[in-house]
């Protein structure tokens, strides 16, 4: 049917001079306009909504039982790879918590695979029961300290700014290149300036927060109190508040939700892995919570919808009127934000629906470019001097950089358990360098063992925290054979492990495989002592060298406040 | 300077590292994201603001002394040509009341002269200091009962719609043609889909109104009340509360304006003169009556600027922040909405500013293609039959259908002054056909004389009211004489006159002498006796043969409700 035989179908079906395709009857609709209830049917034709405030018949009808329906949620920045599963399981993850739209950032497999990530996650969104939207990856590889699998200038990203999936550019974490105005900054943002630039500015305030502004940028999920919220909505930004597995700011940016700013706030979960989804929600979760922190209803469905939309330029949604988008969430409970039902463009999710998917071929499933490691790799000379160790913080990415002094045997230094120091090392697996960098990190509790992970933001190199020398060459090895993964390992070898053979970040598996994998994974490690309730989480925020303090990357240990290694 | 050193220059001002192109020192922004007010300087360069809530220096200073500053005001919906100047005349009269954005329908020319109207306004566009955004006309002409200058469809609209001024579809006024699902219309709605389609849908309601937004049209300024309003706004349309010189909505809709609603509701003039403008303002008065009639600050000012942005995809400005667009109103007064200053796209406006245009040649200077008329062209058959007569309401466009028994002498019907019954007909002036559609109108109150006027809507043909043949022959041809205009006679000759040389629509002369212009013709119209405030208002809408219920086109009478003739 091309557009014009749609629309004459859709007006036809809107008066109801014909029944239309599929008729949700008797829903209660929830106005993200002002907050009223109103009795009615929803008549849909293929993608688009064509009546509400009326009786309608269709082909297919859809009792709602008299429920409330809210416009579908629109997630406004996420990385589908902390997700560990494919954009395919995500859509079966995600979508029935409501989410009918989620705006991705393919930067974890760009930062493997360049543009054939990118490549990857485009085709796989024109499939997808939900829509998938793509911001393009804006800063690939995040230093030049480290061995990344790509890296990504104006000139590889422009083939993909036309696509019909993609928004504009993906989060500018680049901060310091923007205010330092690095020319291959300047193409980037110049290139899309008519479109949407997403941001990501922690902290960045004041005259510096308005020159980074002044280029163009407009949203930003960074945040992490009230008052920094505040200043950047005064500047007019839109706040996009994160709940992540990893990065938790809901509690401190509830209060912004008001309802004089709810047009100017929208919510994301960054990343967030499927034990996470299973046991807590997603988005649904977030306006729970919301609502329960004292948000009205009107206030925190609209963040999640029409704030969001319009944020995004996505001008075909976030109400449920005719005209718009079928992204339609059906709840046994408005406050509490309980989802019965999902329509996502005009069509009922279930899990027939997704079988009908034409799935894309995954990518990258030879990524993991190096032989097996040897325990000999992991050994460090002995020094006189003190040695600077990465302290982890429970629930955070941010490290303290940390002094101790550590014993040695045989001119090698070891780790220390009765100090709660581990060896940890990053071994770089994209080019055959055969760089690994080794240090030391306090924090996990180990007392045996070693747990290894393919997932090492932002370059994903391999990142292993470990006792003994041993136990970490079975588990990098573990992950090596696994073409990437997760993996727990003692002296005697595995025990605990997820493939990830999608470009070492992402499993083949269904999402519920997944999860228990997970529930293994975290079993294993606390068997050997871990005390970290998410230790993969930790583990695979190590290497990442833009943030502080004390960070490791296949070149050694990186101290992020002087941004150079550790000599 | 290309967009990366513009870009760079924007940051390093922005951070405060070098001194701004402008400075606005002292000022007390109000925000229209919560309605505080912050004292702080506003650091501009180029068209971009690129530093808020600090100190900033800047090669220019302009110091408002404590004012408050709001974004710029955005009419979203008029016609440039019932200003009855050029769009520089335009500019110059309407800018200095905070207006920095105006999205025009060049729907007047376009029916006079079509594609090459259109290309007139979007030349101009790009010339003018305030930022004119263009519409396309997308209903030309308006029925198949009278003769038009051109005719518009989809391929005739194609070339312009992706010229950086177009917006989308201008108001889609034949909703009868959408709810019929006429191909040609369907071509125009589906061409559109991915841009903006403007509504135009008085009184439509229920499942009527469904249809027709299932079209993918999401704006509306023909809501004349409430009610018809918060229908509308349930069904996610952005309401444009509309206050022209004939059309007057304000007062019944501005309840509608509530916090929660005021992200969904912009203001828009769509026809005013300038006399009104000189008398009452712009959208600086409506703002003004908004606050007095109720309305907070916040929600008013929010209308005129951020939701009116959002509502049409200018994303670029909207509220007084780094990264918009430099488009700020200095007040002397916020309740009151006086404007002290404006600055638009990064400029204080001044004669200076407007002197320095490039202006664009007029274009449709012969438009007005017919000979001299005779009194005798006037002359109406004698018939046995009761008359219908037009019956005119004051400061109304629709019109009441009346019967009148008319005197005749020698066969001829004539007026009469008695009944307050005149003589009414509309002269083709496009093609030379010589029709001259003939009949009576009712309600103007004049006892001897004529008024012309080669502002018809929508097609533009002389209209003429009179008591006597020669009369309207001296009214007319002095029309026809200057190529256009308004011109008022008795049997004498003229009394008074406007020519309207452009397309037969807009004067050649600054608005200023208009306005005067315009007081002369009133003047010399009350003179004849005519007891309408807006004789000319009034005439021009006689030939609209959309508007119930009877109206007259060159083809004769014309019965709105029957869309038939009057045999």
């Amino acid at each position: 049917m091309d557009t014009q035989e749609f629309l004459g179908k859709a007006i036809a079906c809107g008066t109801g001079s014909e029944p239309s395709d599929l008729v949700l009857k008797n829903t209660r609709l929830f106005s993200v306009v002002d907050g009223s209830i109103t009795e009615t049917d929803i008549a849909i034709v293929g993608d688009r909504i064509v009546g509400t405030h009326g009786s309608y018949s269709g082909k297919t009808e859809f009792d709602a039982g008299g429920r409330v329906v809210v416009p579908g949620f629109i997630d406004t920045h996420l990385h589908v790879e902390s997700s560990l599963v494919t954009p395919f399981e995500f859509d079966r993850c995600v979508l029935p918590h409501g989410v009918t739209t989620a705006i991705c950032d393919p930067h974890e497999i760009a930062n493997v695979l360049g543009g054939e990530g990118i490549r990857y996650f485009l085709d796989s969104s024109l499939e997808t029961v939900m829509d998938l939207r793509v911001n393009l990856s804006s800063c690939v590889p995040a230093t030049a300290f480290e061995t990344a699998g790509a890296c990504l200038e104006i000139e590889d990203l422009l083939p993909y700014r036309d696509h019909p999936k993609v928004i504009g550019l993906a989060e500018f974490m680049n901060f310091p290149g923007v205010l330092a105005r690095d020319p291959k900054v300047l193409a980037k943002l110049a290139a899309f300036q008519d479109g949407h630039i997403d941001g990501h500015a922690p902290l960045l305030s004041g005259k510096d927060l308005n020159g980074y502004l002044a280029s163009g940028i407009r949203t930003d999920h960074e945040a992490t109190s009230a008052a920094e919220a505040l200043e950047k909505l005064a500047k007019g930004m839109t706040i996009l508040i994160r709940e992540g597995s990893v990065s938790k700011d809901l509690d401190a940016l509830s209060s912004i939700l008001t309802p004089d700013v709810s047009a100017f706030v929208a919510l994301c979960t960054d990343d967030r892995n499927p034990l996470d989804i299973a046991e807590e929600g997603h988005l649904d979760s977030m306006i729970r919570r919301l609502i329960s922190r004292g948000a009205r209803p009107l206030d925190a469905y609209r963040a999640a919808s029409w704030s969001a939309a319009n944020a995004f330029g996505l001008r075909d949604r976030g109400v449920i009127a005719p005209g718009r988008r079928a992204d339609i969430v059906v709840l046994d409970d408005v406050r509490d934000c309980r989802v019965a039902s999902v329509i996502s463009g005009g069509r009922i999710v279930s899990e027939a629906l997704f079988a009908k998917r034409r799935i894309v071929d995954p990518v990258g499933l030879d990524s993991v470019k190096i032989a097996r490691v040897e325990p000999e790799d992991f050994e460090i000379p002995a020094s006189n001097r003190e040695t600077r160790v990465i302290g982890v913080v429970p629930g955070r990415i941010l490290t303290e950089d940390l002094t101790r002094t550590l014993p040695s045997v045989d001119g090698k230094m070891r780790a220390d358990t009765d100090q709660d120091v581990l060896k940890v090392a990053v071994v770089e697996r994209h080019k055959g360098t055969g760089n690994v960098g080794k240090g030391f990190v306090s924090g996990f509790g180990m007392t045996s063992g070693a747990i290894a992970s393919s997932v090492g933001h932002d370059s994903h190199n391999i990142c292993v925290v470990g006792v003994s020398d041993v136990a970490m060459a079975h588990a990098v090895n573990r992950v090596i054979a696994m073409k990437g993964g997760f993996a727990v390992a003692d002296d005697n070898g595995v025990r605990a492990q997820l493939a990830l053979p999608v470009a070492g970040l992402m499993s083949l598996e269904p999402f519920e495989s997944v999860r228990h994998s997970l529930e293994d994974l975290r079993a294993a490690a606390k068997a050997l002592g871990c005390t970290l309730p998410e230790p993969f989480l930790q583990v695979a925020f190590l290497p990442l060298p833009v943030i502080p303090h004390l960070k490791i990357t296949d070149f050694g240990m990186f101290d992020v406040n002087k941004f150079q290694l550790v000599d």
